[in-house]
């Protein structure tokens, strides 16, 4: 049974400001709860139907849980067909402590606005063995709800930060590669093998900001193969063009 | 200014049925409303604001037009945050002729249910000069708002069919490759080099249905360069893995 002021909190959790006010954010569906439970993020609390409870008895027992109907979860679920299954969790601290991950690619978003582009995103990374994600303050943030159902389980196990890029890309080691997506560089088919650097993914409206571009080491394009080049779209979905750069890059350095 | 009668039919042209009965379909925004006045669909109506219009007067002129204010718009919009122009369209015929296009690659979907994914997925073939998209009659429909509203003008350029897979997958020209996005397929950085085939993708949430995968001649796979296997997500987005599959054929063969 769910109570009224729980209501009202898990449905505040929608919002950022609520989310930050209360330090707890909310995972839905199957796949995103079972793979927090395997994080780092504390649980606080997990609502689900009686069916949910007993299909997953070994991965909750001992935790703090909570039998709903489906009309109760209809009530807190932010989705339009809410799942059988809600956990709130223990908002994970998101702020970039200086060191840059130099072992492996990482992304820097620069003012990525719409939720589902910042989650596939994730979820990409997250297939790609990507661990770091470094967002611009300006971009959406990764525990809205929107963003974390399309990470499908993948915000658990990839690192987001939010800083101020500018200073991230001012303070990088000298040989890091900064790759920046853009529409006049070089073709991703001739780049040389590397096995590091930051992938600089600008915004749906702007592509990467003015001030930003000067950090780029090697501007990047993804070639249309296309012959007609008078009549095509300008551009690719932001997502879509990260997933296609990190498979270009690592695909290029073979295993 | 809107009639009330003009109001009601354009908001009920969200929803299929009325598309189908009335035989029209509405696209917003710059980018799409100009791209659908360059392609055969004839438009109906064009709504915009004045600055609009003053912008825009070369590209419309002579066209049925009619001045609206934001406010009016808004009434409209299929989005949460309307654009400058609304245009209406006849409903292009998306019935399969029979002819399959064997001179390129082309895409089926094999019951695409999210209009963003359908939508990308068609921005995607648009980029990589793919000119025929083959979707199941259960995949969503191309004009809904949201998934034009995705392509980004795109769906004025790339030809969606819909049609019983089964059917269009059996009377295909033997040489024809079937590929099959999987997930235990060959690597597709091992792929042969080729020019044409169909590229089969499965639904969000289902993968291929095991009736269309008999007809699938090659089994492919995206590699995640991932070195731990026990720890990572189960599988990509479909339009992510749509894209990566369309730059990994189309960069084997070349230019």
């Amino acid at each position: 049974m769910l109570s009224k002021s729980k209501i009202k909190l898990i449905v505040q959790l929608k919002q950022k400001k609520y989310r930050e006010i209360n330090n707890m954010f909310i995972a839905e569906g199957t796949i995103n709860v079972l793979d927090f439970l395997q994080s780092d993020a504390p649980l606080i609390d997990l609502y689900a139907t009686k069916d949910w409870m007993q299909l997953h008895q070994m991965q909750i027992k001992n935790l703090n849980s909570t039998i709903v109907t489906t009309k109760e979860l209809k009530k807190i679920s932010a989705l339009s067909t809410p799942s059988d299954v809600i956990g709130v969790f223990s908002l994970p601290d998101t702020t970039f402590s200086g060191n840059i991950d130099t072992d492996n690619f990482t992304i820097a978003l620069d003012n990525i606005s719409d939720p589902g582009n910042l989650g596939t995103i994730i979820r990409t990374a997250d297939w790609f063995g990507i661990r770091n994600i470094y967002c611009s303050n300006e971009t959406v943030d990764a525990y809205n709800p929107k963003v974390v159902q399309a990470t499908m389980g993948s915000l658990a196990r990839v690192k987001v930060h939010y800083t101020n890029l500018k200073d991230l890309l001012e303070s990088r080691p000298d040989n890091l590669p900064i790759l920046g997506a853009v529409l006049n560089g070089t073709r991703i088919t001739e780049l040389k093998t590397q096995s590091n650097g930051i992938i600089l993914i600008g915004s749906e409206a702007h592509g990467i900001s003015k001030g930003l571009l000067p950090f780029v080491t090697q501007k990047i394009t993804i070639p249309s193969f296309n012959s007609d080049s008078t009549n095509g779209p300008e551009s690719l979905n932001a997502s879509i063009a990260t997933a296609i750069i990190c498979y270009a890059l690592k695909s290029g350095i073979g295993e």
